[in-house]
């Protein structure tokens, strides 16, 4: 029995499987398709902005892997390791601490790429939402309604700005579909609030050119999508970058500082560090084939969709990291895999975009046909729903999504929150200069870690601040509050960008207890700043703090 | 203006704030009403089971606190204190480091009790699944699409066993309701996997009693529940308890070892900590109140629901702590002070429950009425449907939970699983006596600290086990494998039974990079360890480990 492998559950893989199993229809005995998926479900992205916006269900915008592959052998697990040499792919252990190991004759790479701020400036990799998966629209909502109800009941009016800021960065496809619905969502959900005015909410949008949609669609279309945006009360700001987020501000490149709790940014489509660890040859992270799709200097492995840098044939293009060209480029796949075992002759990749279509939330959408017709507006919104319906994967597909349209139009929504969340133990943060982490009187929740960057601690007194510390790199602070259930004694402020890192309360409370060093610690560093009358830390108790001294919110997660 | 304050958001909470709107709508002016709930919705809880069984979608149980309540003020904020005395109640931050306080005249509490495993036995609180909140239900289905996932692709007869059984505590109402629909949904999920057999699922239910359901129905209905359950494939064991969990195996208190990685556990409700830290008279956690819901010994507080210890007016008895019951008490509650704010005549509270439903899936329940009539199988399903869709609150919640019904008819059900979870950074784990941590060979994963108990580190070599330390309290272990990417190299088993911490790869690195000490402790235990021969510890270059080398999957938690 040969194997053919495919690694990746997005629109590559899936159509890739779908095909190979029509293909191999008859030869079921002789070949296994294997798929490989970190989910269970293969994400249709194009409808996740509505599931953000909660006209679609929270799991309408997903279809089981299972469902749709009958005849394929589905592993949901990470993949830890592919072995071109030993033909073998590892798979990450799940409740075992055994991993898998899985052998193939054919192999075809379809991971796409991964969102990750890590490489972007500081604090997008901490503070920014993504927009690409499933989880990252349920994160997304259920921040939108946290901040919210939060907003609702705050009395500060710059806190109450900040909380009704919404900051996305990235005026492409993606940017603008996510910032209509985003836009919509906020101002719809501010009826609710008899608290919050409408006036108060501010809703950013931040592009890099000079105009909307520039890489995607024409001009017109672009002015369209500004001039309708801004008269829903988006305001636009071209030809700037997000610099950099903290956890109160978006800071831009030329310098403007936007006090925000919600920066989105859809900028960032980084290789897979799979694909990227490969050793073959590679275009920007993508993996580069001939127009068969083979990896170039390497047998029987392939590659498609996002990870792979696929050329057209009869033209000078690399196809573009799109669904339909991921689609297309399965199809093809699994007629050359089909050849290759068969020994008949494959055909190159060919295929030319339909159109481009972007739903701008309210009925109203962008499209464009062919590269010539041009629609805006509702028919273009019906055509936007009509062709992304009629491609969903499925008939129970199309009616759960069928049904949610039509409830969508019968009841009103409600903004209820999927708490499904746990909170990290240790989190990353990044504040710019000049920043307060936290205030004299404020509630101690966590401790803080300097990783890089200065801070220094602020007495005040007879309303005059005085500098009591400086902290740097491997310093810390903010214990005292933590073990003592205290408020803050000081003030804390950034001299310089400072990435840091918080341990909340009760793990730090597991830490100090189990490690004796740790302990010793702290100790030291409590004379150290006693001795220098820096009051910020007092340790002596620490062993005193029994676990029903933690909230309940924390200590179940 | 006068303040009315509820505390929490359930069914006592909801009702209460529901007819005090009714009773003041003419004294808007005078009179505000404040509702405090964790979440910013009301969870339906009878229908979670159909949550998890997958026949209503994840938020059709759940209703916006907001459209149910619109002349009240909602806060929606953990509490971290009730102070009698200055009568405030204190809200914990969210977004910021400030806490909010609030002043009242009247404080309703209603804050129901909690699941609370930590009083109970070894690891229950570690491992055992609970049945209680919308979060439960998500992270129950989550699990359980986990579980038949990994089963699916496993090779070992030992861990597919473990996999496939699922062990449920508790054969009271909700005990029996739940352990109805694993059992449905796993057989029918089974069925989408080629490689399960229907025969090595094991659904085994653990109950204290003789009969099922022994506390809330008669003896007939009991006992046709549990034929009806054998009969679908569940195991009852009678007059038995769960003992303890581990990550391998559940134990009852005969001594009998189920290997399973499911168990879910209905039987802790423990006081919610905020009731039980106040200087008020109480009885087993539950604040006492005279027959009007005033609670005793102090002027303007009440309490209701599963909170409060409410006498049935004429008759010997404290209410039951049922919805039925909160229900009507909000009711009372919301008429007495209302005549306590106009000065009229306060009514004792009466009631007598209608009767008892449980659903026991695929179209079949018990119920008994006012404690005479009683039906079994489909017509007490419909009795079921009926009457809990009739209490849903509001139409458009009707409407959504008759739609999701309808649709699950039409469309075969999708077991995709809804990943929003984070995994936490440090976790507590429960083994037994005579339990593997992890084998030679294995992938590591997390460092352990030993909390409790002792393990055996052992080395195999020519297929025999040879001892070669034994570690205790304050002893940490796994720590090489987790530096250096290797394997484990060698196998820890408990000696006693253990409680451990466990600290994931990337939590650990951020640590150990950030904590001057805790790298010495470290590095000494390298050299004593290497000095004894026991090459369980190799930390030389920890500080080489970049973020590249920590999986993705982590990474992005």
């Amino acid at each position: 029995m040969k194997r053919i492998v495919i690694l990746g559950g997005g629109f590559a893989g899936i159509y890739a499987a779908t095909y190979l199993e029509k293909l191999f229809k008859k030869h079921r005995d002789q070949y296994e398709i294997i798929l490989v998926s970190r989910d269970n479900y293969f994400t249709y992205q194009p409808m996740l902005a509505e599931v953000v916006a909660g006209s679609l269900g929270i799991l309408d915008s997903v279809s089981s892997i299972r469902a749709l592959l009958k005849h394929t052998t589905i592993y949901v697990r990470e993949i830890s390791n592919i072995d071109l040499v030993e033909r073998t792919v590892t798979l990450s252990p799940n409740f075992h601490h055994t991993d898998l190991r899985i052998s193939y004759d054919h192999l075809a790479i379809a991971l796409g790429n991964v969102t990750d701020f890590r490489k972007s400036p500081g604090g997008l990799h901490e503070h920014a939402l993504a927009f690409k998966t499933l989880k990252d629209a349920i994160k997304l909502r259920n921040h939108l309604i946290d901040v919210m109800e939060s907003a609702a009941i705050e009395a500060s009016p710059e806190i109450r700005k900040q909380l009704l800021t919404f900051v996305i960065g990235g005026g492409g496809f993606s940017g603008v579909e996510i910032v209509a619905e985003i836009n919509d969502l906020v101002r719809l959900f501010a009826k609710k609030y008899p608290t919050i005015i409408p006036s108060e909410i501010r809703v950013v949008l931040i592009h890099k050119k000079d105009r909307l949609v520039d890489k995607e669609l024409s001009p017109s279309l672009g002015k369209y999508a500004e001039k309708l945006l801004i008269k829903r009360g988006v305001e636009i700001l071209f030809n700037t970058e997000l610099r950099s987020a903290t956890p109160q501000e978006a800071i831009l490149h030329d310098g403007t500082r936007i006090p925000s709790s919600t920066i989105v940014s859809t900028v960032p489509a980084n290789p897979n560090p799979l694909v990227e660890r490969l050793p073959l040859e590679q275009l920007r992270g993508r993996l580069i084939t001939d127009s068969f799709l083979r990896v170039s200097g390497i047998d029987n492995v392939w590659a498609l969709g996002d990870c792979a840098a696929v050329p057209i044939h009869n033209s000078e293009q690399i196809s573009p990291p799109t669904a339909q060209f991921a689609v297309r480029q399965g199809k093809c796949l699994a007629y050359n895999i089909y050849a290759s075992c068969l020994g008949t002759t494959q055909k190159p990749f060919t295929f030319k975009a339909l159109g481009m279509m972007a739903s701008l939330g309210h009925r109203k959408a962008i499209a464009e046909i062919f590269g010539k017709i041009k629609l805006s507006g509702f028919p273009a919104w019906v055509l936007w729903r009509f062709i992304y319906w009629s491609k969903l994967p499925g008939i129970s597909r199309k009616m759960r999504v069928g049904f949610s349209w039509i409830l969508d139009m019968l009841v009103p929504q409600e903004f209820v929150q999927l708490k499904a969340e746990v909170h990290n133990g240790i989190t990353h943060l990044h504040y710019a200069k000049g920043e307060t982490i936290f205030r004299k009187g404020d509630i101690g929740d966590f401790l803080y870690i300097v990783v890089d960057g200065k801070v220094e601690i602020l007495d005040i007194s007879n309303q005059k601040e005085i500098q009591v510390a400086i902290l740097g790199k491997g310093e810390y602070f903010g214990e005292m509050a933590l073990l003592k259930q205290k408020k803050r004694n000081a003030t804390v402020k950034c001299l310089e960008d400072t990435e840091l890192l918080a341990i909340r309360k009760n793990d730090f409370h597991v830490l100090v207890t189990n490690f004796g060093n740790l302990r010793e610690e702290f100790h030291k560093t409590e004379k150290l700043r006693s001795q220098k009358k820096v009051a910020i830390s007092e340790i002596g108790d620490i062993l005193d703090l029994s676990q029903n001294d933690i909230p309940p919110h924390i200590r179940h997660g």
